[in-house]
């Protein structure tokens, strides 16, 4: 059996990720694959439940250090109820957030040490890294304007204001960098349907 | 301000811990002490959100690597909002259970590496160690069935079997051979009074 392989989409809000996963997804199965969409927090039912308390109430519920800690707890059980069952079952398995939103979130956005964070990849993520990353990057303002536009705010770090989100941004352009082996910083301007066209070359430019 | 004295009390199911803490922080306070007496997985009000999914549930509900990771999540919670706050202000701090019941239940009982779960310790916990941590000791047996008195099975972790208690107890023997500096193995069997005074010895001897 051959291994599937895992796409991980990343980037702040209102980059269009979940329904650029949802497209990917329907094309992947047009070509044959077997394919599973999930997404972080949450994507196991254990994982879920951890979603429901990290997710809900005000910005400033935990620190950024116990949100770290939360995040890769609700990814440990994802990872072992749903990712690695599919990936070893040849499933690929497309991912809307993954590890890189702790280092951008809880890391570059909240202050968690980067040493702090890579020793909770290591042990939790380990060797399952994802064979490729797409990093949906815009503007600040237009992202939170699109996220604005459906229903401000539904998450926490919805509401945590520019300078926060600018270094998330940031963040993740910082992650692009140190890992060119598996990301592709990816324009999210523009129309669902280029925004679509991009991704799919990407990923048939990786993964083909 | 004097910083205030972190006391931890570790060890298996059923050992007495609990009414002992109760104890000694009644005789602390007569000692003229300003003390808190607090409990893990829980002692703020975010660590009890989290208690209450760590704890509930079948016993293979969180994988150990999971658990490991709620616990340390659950324990910055309780760290930043309670234990911290108290030691600065002068205030001993009584805690029912710490991080050592993470090496000894996640790690030594159900398998995560030492060193991942040290990983988490010097992010999380820091410098902020116990001053002096009371591991009651008893035979696995004499414990469950005190568990068992109390109504079986309160939590997922009575429930695991005598191997694993065993491995629990051999672990926190190894932890305290490990620290000495810290450690005081405290043996729990015989009365309520008994035990009380072997408490208040160790205190005594130990931070007088």
């Amino acid at each position: 059996m051959t291994r599937g392989k895992f796409i991980t989409f990343e980037g702040g809000e209102g980059a269009g990720k979940s329904t650029q996963a949802r497209r990917l997804c329907e094309r992947l199965r047009a070509a044959g694959h077997e394919v599973v969409q999930t997404r972080e927090p949450g994507g196991s039912p254990g994982a879920e439940v951890i979603r429901n308390i990290v997710v809900a109430g005000d910005a400033e519920r935990w620190s950024p250090m116990t949100e770290s800690l939360l995040m890769y707890a609700s990814r440990s059980d994802h990872l072992e109820q749903t990712i690695r069952p599919a990936l070893s079952a040849g499933r690929w398995v497309v991912c809307d957030r993954f590890a890189d939103s702790s280092r951008a979130y809880q890391g570059a956005g909240g202050g968690v040490a980067p040493e702090f964070i890579e020793a909770l990849d290591r042990g939790v993520v380990g060797k399952d890294q994802p064979d490729l990353t797409l990093i949906f990057d815009l503007p600040v303002e237009e992202g939170l304007q699109r996220a604005f536009g459906r229903g401000l705010f539904e998450t926490r770090f919805e509401s945590k204001g520019l300078a926060f989100h600018q270094r998330l941004r940031d963040g993740f352009l910082a992650i692009a960098r140190a890992h060119p082996d598996r990301c592709v910083v990816l324009d999210a301007t523009g129309s669902e349907d280029e925004v679509a066209a991009r991704v799919w070359d990407a990923v048939t430019a990786r993964l083909a």
